[in-house]
């Protein structure tokens, strides 16, 4: 007889949580009872599982003590509400939102960091990291024994589904509005998005950098064990519905051998190496696949030790609900 | 009583030439007489020129003895064809094709290298560098004295504009028929443009470097006068119409005075440097504009030795027509 686990999704109502719930499904996770949680908004609303219509909750009034696991998709206000009662109810905690501190619910990639989910105090936290952090440990991961990485740069362009919902609608009607020569209203977004690339997403510190490129410097140091790596990042918001695209150029002590770099990435399960001479893109290829795309593996135009690559992801499915199951995965096994 | 210069724009109907006519109307450039030059396609057809239309004219019959300077806007394979008839007729040559050898035709960016044009063997031959290459050298020429510049990590988000006018109605077509839920087709782009990002922009190499990599790494060294600097470069299509977006991370010997940094670019006439906190966009600020736009100037996460910027600059008009007409400029002044 095989073990089956009662859970919930938090936020099952978000382009997240929806698409935690259909691969749980999907990859026939062992699921026993399945409690979907949301807002009051979309209380009583439902989502399909298993070829049923799962009622939707509303997070307040649950029990968590019904459930031996939670995913957090929600935002990290929701999180820090109740991620301490379902601690205390027992719960395993994962949480996409970034809301907790590293010391108490370490970021895990398991292609890069599996080895984090041993030994954690019990009910164990953990933490997906953010899209970009994890397209990027899962192609680094790895190389980590070949490089002698120097430092990374990145360029992350990222998919406006990262924002939610609101913000694809609103890339949406900016996008008719201009083809239509209406005028171009703003709300969600600063100023014009569509046919435009805006440099700055979120709210600057006073040194100038966004939360997002510090989570994801933090991030990528600790899922591949690197703290003293030096990363350099700007995010950008790209005009693309879905799937983030990354312009990464990693400087190395010494020359690279391309043809060991690419046999490493070829081997690896979680990235799909395409044709020398051709590039993926978030569009056509890595939106709807569990893998991050790789091309453009090359030297510098007159250097060989640096190594440029192109990277495309699905920032909701691989870059955050995939992550998370995939974890869940491995705490079934020998942690819960 | 002033001189004025006979002179021919070849490729006159097309996005730069057209611009460049605008441009030398807009500075009252001393034209004398205006020679407007295309293919037999659009020989016939008319430029507003100072309130007159002015005939264009097929290349192949021109008698370049007529003009004393002649601006090159029409493809590389048009410059080879012309360029030795021009000079032998006695003609300046300004070349926007990127065709003509450095050593034949320096590259000069009037912010960055004016000196170049002087003691040039006549007629003097000069080469207008790639819009990538022209808005990075605006940027960093003021720099030069201030930084120990390590390396210079470039990804250039471009506009499809660059790719000339077939460019922009397909990613209006996509994007039309993307909104409207009709099959997307692709025939100027190997694929889907619109709401998407295409990471390789022209054919590579065995290397995997396009041809416009190449040329900007060349021509950035060439215009700054440092042949031996670093520059590691991605070249990004965007789903953009008009304007360029770079985002750049350069390494320093040590670490950076980010007032002193700004006071610099404060202080450039052909650089508009947004307020702290802020960042400029292709579309909303840079597009019509002579300079090239900054924002996001910082450090890296915690590493005082990079220095960060955000770009936008218009391809068209600062990274095309406005820097050769400023080249131009100065050769009536004392080169011709
Ligand atoms: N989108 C991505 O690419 C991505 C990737 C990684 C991580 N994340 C993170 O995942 C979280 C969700 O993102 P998303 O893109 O899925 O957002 P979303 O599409 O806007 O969905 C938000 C979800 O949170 C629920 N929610 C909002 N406020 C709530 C509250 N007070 N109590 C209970 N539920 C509440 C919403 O339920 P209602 O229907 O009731 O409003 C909805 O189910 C965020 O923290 C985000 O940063 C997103
Ligand atoms: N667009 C940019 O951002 C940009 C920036 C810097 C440099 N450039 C370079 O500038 C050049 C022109 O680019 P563009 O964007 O302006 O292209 P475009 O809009 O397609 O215009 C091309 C022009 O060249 C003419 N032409 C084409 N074939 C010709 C031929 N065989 N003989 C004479 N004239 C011919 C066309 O005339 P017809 O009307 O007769 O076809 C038209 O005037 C290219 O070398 C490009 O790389 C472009």
């Amino acid at each position: 007889m095989s073990q089956s686990f009662d859970i919930a999704v938090v936020g099952a109502t978000g382009t997240v949580g929806e698409t935690i719930v259909h691969i749980l499904e999907e990859r026939d996770f062992p699921v026993g009872e399945l409690h979907l949680l949301a807002s009051l908004e979309s209380a009583g609303s439902s989502v399909p599982y298993r070829g049923k219509n799962v009622r939707v909750r509303e997070v307040d009034a649950f029990d968590f003590t019904q459930v031996r696991m939670v995913f957090f998709a929600a935002g990290p206000a929701v999180t820090l509400s109740f991620a301490d009662k379902a601690r205390a109810a027992g719960c395993a905690v994962i949480d996409l939102s970034g809301a907790l501190a590293q010391a108490q619910a370490p970021q895990v990639v398991p292609e890069a960091n599996a080895q984090k989910l041993q030994g954690l105090p019990k009910p164990v936290q953990v933490s997906s990291p953010s899209p970009s952090a994890t397209a990027l440990a899962v192609v680094l991961a790895p190389l980590r024994g070949l490089l002698d990485i120097q430092r990374v740069n990145v360029t992350a362009c990222l998919a406006v589904s990262a924002q939610g919902r609101e913000a694809v609608s609103e890339l949406a009607r900016q996008t008719a509005e201009l083809l239509n020569l209406r005028p171009l209203e703003s709300t969600f977004f600063d100023r014009q998005m569509a046919f435009n690339l805006l440099a700055q997403v979120g709210k600057p510190d006073a040194q100038g950098h966004v939360p997002l490129e510090k989570r994801l410097v933090r991030e990528l140091r600790d899922v591949l064990g690197m703290p003293g790596l030096k990363v350099s990042v700007t995010c950008v918001q790209a005009p693309v519905f879905f799937g983030d695209s990354f312009s990464v150029s990693v400087q190395l002590a010494g020359p690279v051998d391309l043809d060991a770099v690419n046999a490493l990435l070829e081997a690896a399960d979680s990235i799909e190496l395409v044709e020398a001479g051709d590039y993926p893109t978030a569009v056509g290829d890595a939106v709807g696949q569990d893998v991050v795309y790789v091309g453009r593996v090359r030297h510098g135009v007159d250097d060989t030790s640096e190594l440029n690559l192109w990277l495309t992801s699905d920032n909701v499915r691989k870059g955050a609900a995939l992550n998370a199951v995939q974890v869940a995965e491995l705490l079934i096994k020998d942690q819960l």
